[in-house]
């Protein structure tokens, strides 16, 4: 029989849950519409009822690896509870690996989700064709995972990856971590409604004042839209989102020397209007990458096909294939993984 | 009988040769006056005739598990041949690694003086009780290398570990890697002497200024005497070093939550001078850092002690404790790791 696992994604407003075969392929997904702020034991009710149904399920055509589930906070290594979430409240100081194991009666592996992210493009991906990569997930916040040997790298206390808070500009913008001008205060979701909203406080952009008295949920897609249509205010504010990008990834370039790195969530889906700045600042400010830079310096498509043909030599930039669904395969990806880690 | 190893250091003036057994007991450490500028095979001579003379001597008490070459360069991980060195003009993309293994007849490895000083820290130094650490040789450049598992991470085509090129200000300082506000910088003992220049142009620093007259080899270290001598300008130098320090750490412990960060290379002898610098700039900066901080912020022997005793779950910050034998130590190490490179 096959083996196949379960992946939870726990990090955004959906619960959602994906049955996959050790090859990747997928056998089932289901989204459940639970509300994380109904709370901890609702949402673990739900979640636990979901793969009950999928193990019933599966039970006679192939053998369950196990489940893995990726949460949008800290993990302890050692005790598998969450340390830190501001997006659970309730789930911190919580045994919730040891009670999802304990109503499902198997294995179960917690993961931070943007380290799950990671996995599964490295997994299923962009970075499927390497064993070493970076991934950089630009959200709510920036968030970030590390893969080493075709395994997370978590570090000393699983607190690896954190790309969202190195320093592009010591006396820059506050960020909520309690230093200043971190790369999420420049490249998150949140960064771009902020600078947006800086350029309409200043008056000189009509196009994106208009655009925000008009919607009350004015968003970094609506941004996003307005750069498109060549909007040159919006357009702006990603160009300052690839330049920061550009900076931090040149530090990354030249600390790691990885053969892949991959701009995934929700702001990635503007790529075209922020990455010709990221390949700006990387040619200039990273020596690493000037010496390893793929012909085709846009490092796309083209450069993925290289990577397939001759092995690793090249650093490619690119953006995340899986989109939404990295964070849900990567979750599944880890019980297939032998480490076993508490 | 034991196993030894030779480590070679071309780092310096000086070309230093030790043989060290597989426990890290130094047999023997030569240091002979060989002019690097006399020129490549001059100095591949000096270097052979040494090292046969070493192996005569050791051939019937220890088996020679081969020997490992430090080298200011970037190595060709596929050849072993050096790619860039500007300290050792003449040798790029000559066989180094093949002619001396010819010469000699025994396994020769090649590595960068910074990987060869880190791993030389975690063998017998600083970083001994750890598997994973990074260093950061602040010399007339700012050298780094990393060592994951007890081994030297290359990445992807042995470019790892240049820290020094980190960004720590968008607009600052030109570097000579072409990009500006780097690490290096800041925190390199070229950089000392910079600022400290520009201390004294500025005009406000008689000290500094009579110091620079009265020496014609004004350096790093005539700064920091004046530092100790609590001249306040000398002072704020190795401040604005610290800071630097600082700031790039607290990215790097951010992106690998690694336990040890070890600072070498000559600048590190001004260690109380820039450390305190250091560690405000991580509290502040490191949410990682933050998390898992020794009891004991200074973070020095003490740290080192707790290591020992409960394993690494903090993130120590230290100064090298090998001092210039780091490079040559770790040159030993290589022979004694089953990677074999080429």
């Amino acid at each position: 029989m096959t083996h196949y696992s379960i992946g939870v994604d726990l990090g955004g407003t959906n619960l959602r849950i994906a049955a996959l075969d050790e090859k990747g392929q997928l056998l089932e997904k289901v989204t459940l519409g639970v509300q994380v702020f109904l709370g901890r034991d609702h949402v673990i009710d739900a979640m636990c009822d979901a793969i009950s149904h999928l193990i019933a399920k599966y039970k006679d055509s192939a053998i369950l690896a196990g489940i893995g589930i990726g949460v949008p906070g800290i993990i302890d290594m050692k005790t598998g509870m969450l340390r830190e979430s501001p997006n659970l409240p309730g789930w911190a100081e919580f045994p919730v690996h040891a009670e999802i194991e304990r109503r499902l009666g198997t294995r179960v592996i917690l993961e931070n989700d943007a380290n799950a992210a990671a996995l599964g493009e490295k997994w299923l991906g962009a970075a499927r064709h390497v064993q070493d990569m970076a991934m950089l997930t630009l959200g709510t916040g920036v968030g970030g995972g590390l893969v080493i040997g075709g395994k997370v790298w978590h570090g000393m206390t699983g607190m690896a990856g954190e790309f969202g808070h190195m320093t592009l500009d010591a006396e820059g913008v506050p960020c909520k971590c309690g230093s200043r001008g971190c790369l999420e205060v420049y490249a998150s979701a949140t960064a771009v409604v902020r600078m947006a909203r800086e350029v309409i406080a200043s008056g000189v952009s009509p196009s994106l004042a208009s655009a925000a008295s008009s919607d009350p949920e004015f968003s970094a897609k609506v941004v996003y839209n307005l750069a498109i249509q060549g909007d040159e205010d919006a357009r702006k504010i990603f160009r300052r989102v690839g330049r920061a990008l550009g900076i931090a990834l040149a530090s990354l370039v030249n600390a790691f020397n990885l053969p892949i790195y991959v701009i995934g969530g929700g702001v990635s889906s503007a790529w075209d209007a922020f990455s010709p700045a990221i390949f700006e600042e990387l040619r200039q400010r990273s020596l690493v990458y000037a010496a390893t830079a793929p012909a085709d310096i846009a490092g796309d498509q083209g450069a993925s096909a290289q990577v397939e043909a001759e092995g690793p030599t090249r650093t490619i930039i690119t953006r995340a294939l899986l989109g939404s669904d990295a964070g849900l395969f990567g979750a599944a990806r880890m019980p297939f993984l032998v480490e076993n880690r508490y």
